[in-house]
């Protein structure tokens, strides 16, 4: 931690500062420069309370040299992590290293026929984690808001009998519980990156967490997140890029690719891409797929509706199933580029 | 609604489209462009499924022409709103048209001297209702996270003693039945303005809702999350202006506002700013209060703080009592230009 | 200066970073923390080359503690600079500490009747320095361009009849000439706040320059730009806020308040605001101008027209003569208490 | 060209309206909603005057339906354009359609012999254009601000013998002369996107111009930038995504890889990426430079040093000649499989 005081402080505002630091058990270096006194404060970084260094007389500014995360940080855990889905009933996935995933089904399940079709089309294009939605985040209260534990109980068994594990999001700590019982892999979407009571809760479970990106959240923000779940005890955390609010208006969301090797840099969680609500438009979803695998992601969830002007929801971003299957297969040739691999 | 069609489009497509909106119950309306062919749906919008047309073959884009909230709108409900905080125990505060409010008191409640001390002296600053956290929504899983239910039974003894009414922070569902035993106000923090289910659930009890603008949320989303509480039956809703996200890095966030006169013009619902978190600096929190009330705001949420290295969150951006008296001067001052009035 | 060194780096490369702050002229300070090593560079800040220690081997990050201005930092000149403009034709006006200005105007002169209508309108509702667009920059090559000199002789012949200086906007290296012989104070739009020849180049003239802040500018980059003026020898330099790009819709861009005090605090350069481009919408203006005020600046740039929908350029954004007349008046009384004037 | 009334205006506005709407040699047609008159304007959308109606009492908002830029949009010109570089004494390269460039360098050209040994570099790595910078738009007065027109000549010495057509930036209009007397291919860089006098008079020449886009520029900013080149009669545009600000602060800027889908549905013109200004770090460019192939990019930009650590600008985002090497590998065979192909 640095302290940096500002310009012609007296002497018993950096002795106070210095007394302090040694209180925390830590060690205190001066550095007096023509203008300015900074101080370095040596020790575990954890141990030094931040705030309360920048709330004393004198103090400009405080930096901090460690991330404020642990858990999730690459120098905690050198190797990459390689996070299990499913396993018992359905076949196990993995991701992370070289492990890609893919992860496909409709933005929400509608009726218990669109699922059992949408289901079979992205087996057969490719995807091996079936995702569709029950409950459902809307900025209107008027709009349709998910099927709840009715939708649950199709996934599951749609799941059972195509061997696919199930993802699905959950909104609220009420319904751990029951998303618990059915799914294999909670979602966590972006309006809730900060919801801490519910990654506490999800931590709490031994269930693996795809946990997207706020829309306005920085990659230190996200892996911070992670922390909250992996400190819980449960290290199933899987990264979902989604896209983050940017000025251009000709898509919903900007797809950050670059948080891809930033978080393979910072972290060993595995992290996949969302270019369907980043794009909100079928026409960019394919783009940002194969940009994001390129880029080095773990794999992509993407929506997929074989009658999109039906859908009840997000259709304007679905892929129709054979745009998803000739997608799958530009992806598997990029991946070998990248060196990973999609399962056969 | 108005629905462009792309250019060159097959008769065909036109025609699927006015017999959708027909199908809504709504007329269409042609305007045959050199290059484009535009349909306006008319009937009430609220029938019309954006959606749904967006998603048909040859639509390039819908744009709606009314607001998609409606209680919340100005149309809706012509004269602003004033809304009651307390009553009975503790003096009945207004808020609205030409009440204005201010609302201070500590970040978080660390015991229960300090929560005293700090009530007091806001109180002989001019304030009229207390604040204090309870529970806190920390970025970081390893920060302190409040004293939860010993702190709401603080904050209502000290209300009660005082004669003010109390609010505070509620952060999940699981929160609302003890939180709505103790507090007269409900705070919705800004990482949770999009926590829908949290919303429906303080919108089906009785008591005011502040709800603080989210990080990123544009002025249309925030009065989207009002309509949610709205839509339950809940009429008292009072916005809170506390900063957004820009590339400025010498604040926290920046005080939006220009959101007061929008807001002020799109909706009849009381809206007041918080200086302190937008700032995250003391410096700079007076001028933004000043500022506010110039620009035609109901009131305030001002953190204060006899001691603020001590204090054990967000120290830096805490008043002196003081400098609480001396603001609450020239806001007073500056409310009367405004044609408003802090209560004596 | 703060070097943060990469967790376990051999000897050799601290040993080399060392050597490199030697040879810079200054001191090395090692800290050693259990994960890495700091060393701080002790001495002329503006002697050490940040981005060649940034690419030596081993270096996680470089950190400068001062400010990369100089010459606009009120560390460098402790007391509010007071500009002056004009003088000798045209009644000198002053702004800055306590002096407060009032810039008021047509978006662009579009013809000579015009332009006298309106000047008699500012001057009377209480302007004192007359604003004009000669040149104008548009985003679209299809747009009206300005009427070039001939607008600047006769905004040179109406500010000499009324007594007022003369303010216009300068886009291009090859203009300062004709602007410099008409015009009393050079406008640097906030679309070339970053046009480091035009900086140079009005720096090198003797006349004040109103520095607009980019859309995307922080106070750092724009405080930095200024500096370019000031290091050709200019000294009357005039910041003027006129909003930033953030993502709310409702208006053109979002009047950073903030900017006025963080200014303010970080320097002695006077600062107005200029609320017409950043609402977009004549019904926001007043507030954002009471506001301004409120928080601290030292003036407006307000624009005017006695008829909008005849306007070339802005009509929407421009007050009319007795809305301008009015809010000058609450201006006027908002200036008083926070210890700032209006010329008679 | 869409017109919504305000709720409940009189029939003389609706009526003044439809007048201008007629005068303009348009057509207006009306449709009458419960709450809103929406009058639509139909006719050559250029000859609408949308300002002008924009101030007109009752108008509440105007919506253009067409896009503002038209030889820039791929309604004007179907086909891909194939923009040509150089030729004549140097070999003629090719972007647009199926033709990949690689444009690579050094950021600023600091002596002869560095550029030397650069350009043999990037040459043997697979590049077919040359950069270097001779004037630098530095964010500080103090910084190197280049060699000028001496850089110039040796770019245009070592372009001569290795064959390969020449790039570097201007920056103002007086450098238009020289840059062209020794550059075959202009570069307007990010904070000069919106100098209109700059890009007015490069489109007086017949030279190519790489336009980089603003650092907070939408992609119709972008493309009605590009419009004022091409409306001067010079058809050579290229686009160069260099990375958008966002809240992100562990890279620069982020690479916009939506851009690329994005502009090539809308234009015709091709676009490349600049994925070392975007990260400011070696670490990232690769990755970066393979997403944006795989997302539909024409090219690269890409700066190289052979020691990083001597460079005067830019040191810590340049690849090292062998990193540049191994990634125009990864960038061929990712090209392939997007249809494209970079030349032997």
């Amino acid at each position: 931690m640095i302290i940096v005081m500002a310009a012609n402080v007296p002497q018993a505002s950096v002795d106070r500062v210095v007394g302090e630091i040694e209180k925390m058990g830590c060690k205190a270096h001066l550095s007096r420069g023509t203008f300015r006194t900074v101080i370095g404060a040596v020790g575990e970084e954890g141990s030094i309370d931040q705030h309360h260094l920048s709330t004393l007389d004198g103090v400009e500014k405080v930096m901090p040299i460690m991330t404020p995360y642990k858990l999730a940080s690459r120098e905690f855990h050198e190797e990459d992590s390689v996070v299990q889905i499913g396993g018992g009933s359905v076949r196990r996935q993995l991701v992370g290293g070289k492990h890609a995933l893919s992860i496909a089904g409709p933005c929400t399940v509608e009726n218990h026929d669109m699922l059992w079709r949408i289901a079979r089309h992205v087996k057969e294009g490719g995807a091996t984690v079936l995702r569709g939605g029950a409950f459902k985040p809307r900025t209107s209260p008027y709009s349709f808001q998910g099927l709840g534990e009715t939708a649950l109980k199709w996934l599951r068994e749609c799941g059972d009998e195509l061997g696919m594990p199930i993802c699905t999001e959950i909104m609220d700590t009420r319904q751990v519980e029951a998303v618990n019982k059915y799914a294999d892999l909670f979602q966590i979407g972006a309006r809730n990156m900060q919801n801490f009571d519910l990654l506490r809760e999800v931590g709490k479970t031994q269930k693996p967490v795809l946990l997207k990106r706020g829309l306005a959240a920085t990659v230190k923000d996200w892996l911070l997140s992670a922390e909250y779940v992996l400190s819980q005890g449960n290290r199933g955390v899987i990264l979902c890029e989604r896209g983050i609010k940017t000025f251009e208006d000709s898509v919903r969301y900007t797809l950050d690719i670059t948080s891809i090797p930033v978080v393979r840099k910072l972290s060993h969680i595995p992290i996949i891409i969302d270019p369907s609500h980043a794009a909100g438009k079928r026409d960019y979803v394919c783009a940002l797929a194969t940009a994001g695998i390129a880029a080095g992601a773990h794999g992509t969830l993407i929506e997929v509706h074989y009658n999109p002007s039906e859908a009840q929801c997000d259709g304007p971003q679905a892929l129709l199933p054979e745009m998803f299957r000739e997608v799958m297969g530009q992806l598997r040739a990029i991946a070998k580029i990248m060196d990973k691999q999609f399962p056969a």
